[in-house]
């Protein structure tokens, strides 16, 4: 029995074993939950807290579930019989900001828009914005190589990743990468580490890339008759050459949906595009932008001050809230190529009729990155299985329309099936040897991911 | 024996074995080369002969190096004794360009200069530019996750590349990545096999991303009274919020013999820099760059045009060739954090006087990425192992810096006495690790970079 009052007395920070850990370290954000209860709960206070759960999970034959803040939604953090579960989120300081060099060392516990807005006091920022920043960690953010809505111009989480600080499963550190904007020497085990799910290392620090705030920011939105003529109007700033911060595009049910919540006049439109620009060209490609809009659509606004983008913004940012309104919602996260957004949205409308169920999508048009929101009625015993037969669907739309079925939540528990289905055989088998070369006894959350 | 008529029999391309393989095949632009000749050369016509060259050498207990132009400058192409040289350079052809995914799939011979021109008629381009553009290939820029001029703002060559195909030790294929902007299922095995100079498969095919060609392109140049104030000049630049596509730096020396090359009035300088800017924003952010320059420096010089910009980097791209003609050189590549740029300068020429050898420096400012170029006069016996020396002090002073040996150019035989010394033991360990997974029998590439 390796849980002796000696090895308990090795952390810093808390533990909690069986009963007394609180039902909320079971499940992340997905709404999965594993069968069984977790045998531990270590919340890790520093660096080597970390080591000693991992060691201590080893000896107990435990596996180690790392959890932030659990804002995860596709069950990555889900903890049932067997697991530790490490909570880092208690691993939150800022170590650095290197204004010159542009860098931030940070802990995984910090969340994005802290580290955004302590970057902001020196002239910089952490483009990488997930719709959860607020909530969720920048070690999930890592973790699930998150996207956002700034990913068009300024690449996802992973592109900010310069190097890692990681506990290996065998407790000892392992370093990656490197604080110079360039650096070749071996793998890039940082990359390897980013978007991995828990499954290889636990995070413990991260070295990421600032960049200045943009000198100018402009906001540009229209309302557009339909799906297809939106989304083409999406490829026509595209090809003017204009390299927006943000495209986001919203359907015209979760127009509606977002419109009602905010409680503002609420104008009918079959779709509605948000775009920003920033930087010393912002006037220029918002210029651009308003043109190719005003090309097909009278309804065009465009905010040049922080008020006006805000409010611009307001309706994609109330879409997700105003579905969540109507019950359980299932957050799917296709890409496709960009040339079939509107084919994509078209299909998972006509999915939605034929296993009627109330499908709402908005998403990242400028990466072809879109989140079909499923909404499932509380009171309707039969629409779970329905909403779960059609996302289905929706994964197999994207993958005939040469997608991907994730494009920045992950694979966690719930998208394992459709995983094969995208890699092949062969494949996978390449990535569970390199899972295996990191974590030979499967230590780290077995049965997710890859 | 393996290599019946019947197995020869397989290939479309050509075999050449033993002595009829020509002594270039032995190796790259390193100047390494290694003890003993290769065993056998295919050159390859097509994916399967390159299955076929792979079971091969597995079956004949040879190595396999692989190979396109040969322009690597740190050996890892270097073939000797026991290795079959797998030359991909025939694997030539752009597959497909996608305008509206501005994407192009490529086999790994082609050279990125030849894809950008291509690209060009479609009004995209492929911004990945090493300064060996006309002469390498894309394959080999992906193998040494090739940097250039323009990374500063558009990234190194991994930062373009969105999915491989690559042959595995089995002779079987794999695709890894996407055609989407985002995806997230399973481990980034495309980053893995970036920079990965031929040790965990053959890239047979890439699906990399297309930009834009620019609205507009503004090239600044100024000259210095020396390198701490054209560092300085350069960090204001970025702090001034200016993303420049180009900011390179030359030293005194450098731009001496590249003016004489040049055979223009050489223009007395402590140092050059020439920098660019495009997009919507480039005469807004050319302006803010030569005001910053000109608080500093009276020789200011703005060029609008095509010409006057080929004109202001004609100094630049005429530094290594002008060097070149003084003798062998040594073309290192260490990359410091950009704050600590004229340090690693002034460190550069401390060290080149201690062992009395003429080093030139110049490189790419807005990375940090310096080419400290050692030049070895064919008439001076002894001056070799002083430039051994020079490098072994470069390499050190480069982390001391807390920088890399190598910032764009690899690993190959050169520098691996010098890996184990950035990466440290643990993380060697974790790379080989992940080495053995990919290729268990050391199939590719042994004895060089991890």
């Amino acid at each position: 029995m390796p849980l002796s009052p000696n090895s308990i007395g090795l952390f810093t920070g808390t533990v909690l074993l069986g009963s007394d850990i609180p039902a909320r370290y079971r499940h992340d954000r997905s709404g999965h939950v594993p069968s069984g209860a977790p045998e531990a709960l270590v919340s890790a206070a520093n660096v080597d807290d970390v080591r000693h759960a991992v060691r201590l999970a080893a000896d107990s034959g435990w596996s180690v579930v790392v959890r932030g803040a659990g804002s995860g939604l596709a069950g990555a953090a889900a903890a049932g019989a067997g697991a530790l579960v490490l909570d880092v989120s208690g691993l939150d300081q800022i170590l650095e900001i290197a204004t010159s060099d542009e860098l931030a060392v940070v802990q995984p516990g910090v969340s994005a828009a802290v580290l955004d807005t302590e970057a902001h006091r020196h002239g910089l920022r952490y483009t990488p914005d997930p719709a959860s920043t607020a909530i969720s960690t920048i070690g999930g953010n890592i973790a699930t190589n998150a996207g956002g809505l700034r990913c068009v111009k300024y690449g996802v989480t992973g592109d900010s990743v310069l190097g890692l600080t990681v506990v290996l499963a065998d407790g000892e550190l392992l370093h990656t990468g490197r604080r110079t904007a360039k650096g070749v020497a071996g793998f890039d085990l940082t990359s390897l580490f980013v978007g991995s799910e828990g499954t290889l290392g636990v995070i413990v620090a991260a070295t990421v890339r600032l960049q200045p705030v943009p000198v100018d920011t402009v906001t540009v939105a229209a309302y557009f008759a339909d799906i297809e003529q939106a989304a083409a109007a999406c490829a026509a700033v595209l090809t003017a050459r204009v390299r927006p911060a943000m495209l986001e595009l919203l359907d015209e049910a979760s127009l509606r949906e977002a419109q009602n919540l905010l409680g503002v006049r609420a104008e009918a439109a079959g779709a509605f595009v948000v775009a920003q620009t920033d930087g010393f060209g912002a006037r220029a490609e918002a210029d651009r932008i308003a043109e190719t809009f005003g090309r097909v659509t009278a309804r065009v606004r465009v905010g040049t001050d922080a008020e006006a983008a805000h409010e611009l913004l307001a309706v994609r940012r109330a879409a997700l809230p105003a579905l969540e309104r109507h019950g359980r919602v299932l957050i799917e996260d296709i890409a496709v190529p960009r040339s079939r957004i509107a084919e994509a949205a078209r299909k998972i409308t006509e999915i939605a009729a034929r296993h009627d169920s109330r499908i709402y999508t908005f998403g990242h048009a400028g990466d072809g990155n879109l989140h079909p929101i499923i909404v499932v009625p509380t009171d309707d015993p039969d629409a779970h299985p329905r909403a779960v037969a059609a996302a289905d669907e929706i994964f197999a739309t994207a993958l005939e329309l040469g997608g991907t079925i994730t494009g920045e939540h992950g694979i966690g528990v719930l998208k394992r099936d459709w995983l094969a289905c995208e890699l092949g055989p062969r494949a996978l088998r390449v990535q569970l040897a390199v899972r295996r070369a990191l974590d030979p006894n499967a230590l780290f959350n077995p049965g997710k991911a890859v």
